[in-house]
């Protein structure tokens, strides 16, 4: 785990994006809350802020942060696709790339086992950082 | 969480895979063991093991199970993508897609993390189920 | 940690109980969905389920065991007061008291959380096990 | 999880409180350090202890703080009951009821699993929050 | 994580051992229950057996297996060490080594922790496994 | 947890050895990279930095602490050891000795899980604290 200990603690944000692609009546299940499981947007977004905060003992080389806020958001895109955003912030040594890349890599996880029953062939897709502020690498803006 | 009680324990696997495109320079260190962090292949396919243990406190209504086995493997293909490849059994009331899928994207996030420092805008694509066997929904095999 | 080698894998299940007392002000803001850190019950409910998965690392000598099933709902007691009903069941050698216990606290402390900026006096109360099946001690019914 | 980044660090601290209610028969073999699994109280204060620990894990959108303090001590209250207190400091951003709150419940829930073999019937009652200093809700102190 | 599914269920058994060396006057103010942080050896013997279900996710390559039991026991050595020894037992397809052996291992670690204010120069040594009994490798006795 | 919150935050940093004991036919397989499970020093260097991470979560007094550097390497002292080093930096108000002794404990470990299939006899041994820095207790620098 490389040393962050001469970094200045600076306000830190990342953002990160994916899609999760699926059946079109399977988007349709889940937008009339009719998947059995339960109402799939508000277990995934619990899913993907508990994961930020796991984030540490997941991916090994990742420093644990105390994070300031976490937040998941979902966007339906019909016919047949769900995008997913998480927005993370820290006042910290290093940055929180990997806490947002895995809020929404674990939303996504969690939009396909509640649905898998119904659809197996979902997909999650373009799962990539957004933007990052803070920190000496300075700003980081996807063009798209 | 569902009740699989009723359901017999069964022989089950599942394979799940996803992709990971970077810039084709990003490619070139990797094979060459050159990123600063370490192994990333070494690394990433023991993050994604350890993950399929972790599947049930990541995903909310995921069974815990003990598994039988889980490997990750990796083939690059040139130039600019690494995709990942896992592969889970277990001889249980219930099925392991999830720790497949979540093994893939675990092993997919730490590619990420140890080369974030030089290309910010890696991301990890058409990450699915491969196959699934066992449980009474059957065989599946993705279509390609 | 007791040796249950030698007891048989049988058909067990637990069934408890708490209740959250509160202001009926508090009561009415959960049930209008006003609170503004989310859906109450939908995030308590799913903090009570995951919980029963983490219940042997709380439990200093509690056995690991692989759920069948979790449940938990809510009754709203009006004017002021939730009662939390949880049911857990396994097929194992010893028996999921303590998971279906951990899952009405859990719940009922998220409860707690999302409404103290509101009700910082609530209370937590009569939390206890209402019914246990399987096992050599057999039955256990609460009596009222 | 909400955005806690631009409350100011401050000491903070919070203590919380809950009673056992067993069989007499049972608080006197707690006392006299006949239960056959071990030493209660011991075992239920490292639990409550360890659980404050978890606390960001268990209680889906609370934040993970690194504590700088707890506490958790016991009072025999003849015939039939415990009284738990627990005690947690910090110096961070937010506070920590939810620690506290966590801990006696934990020790509670350890109580009862160590005593469960001779009393099933034992309840947790009265948990709830005692006082929090620090942030800018100030001081709480429950009124009796 | 190779593939035990082929493995039959059997019985099995491991018992591991360590030996924690002090300053005769540290080992002195343990047995005196003197160390100001609480009972050395109780909270040394839960954190060992704790320890069990958390070998998986320490030991990368481990499986994770529900456990029948796990015991961890003392033996003073006059005057300046301690014997930890270990014993844990599974019906499963592999075995427990790793479980009996991170029993000590965290338990010599806890002994260390509670007194290190008074003996930073204590050390942990010939931990080992001594006996192991199950599964095709068969019976295994360490020779002294 | 005894109560941290009066000490100043200051740079910390503590290092601590253990030596694996084994047939010299062993470390052969080691060196030579022919061990089936994987490359024994990667696997176990990450598995010891993994352990910092979850130090609090073992070490039931422990706090948890947000580290800034986490190393692990080895030493292969022909005919029969492995040595292995670690170190750990924190900006906090309590030190990382206990980070650092879990580290070479679980790195040691893990050297066992992947070898204990060709050589149960292997030791752990000589494992101790080597330096600290910061802190009241000043400088601790262990003579050979």
């Amino acid at each position: 785990m490389v040393d962050v200990g001469q970094k200045p603690e600076t306000d830190r944000m990342a953002r990160a994006e994916a899609f999760v692609e699926m059946d079109p009546s399977t988007l349709q299940l889940i937008c009339d809350r009719k998947i059995a499981k339960g109402d799939v947007f508000e277990i995934a977004r619990l899913a993907g802020i508990m994961a930020t905060k796991r984030t540490p003992e997941l991916i090994p080389l990742c420093h644990a942060l105390g994070l300031d806020s976490a937040h998941v958001d979902f966007e339906v895109l019909e016919p047949n696709r769900i995008r997913i955003e998480s927005a993370v912030t820290v006042h910290a040594r290093t940055g929180v790339e990997m806490e947002a890349l895995t809020a929404v890599s674990v939303a996504g996880l969690t939009i396909y086992d509640m649905c898998k029953s119904v659809d197996r062939g979902m997909s999650i897709t373009n799962l990539r950082l957004l933007e990052k502020q803070g920190g000496k690498s300075g700003h980081f803006l996807r063009e798209e």
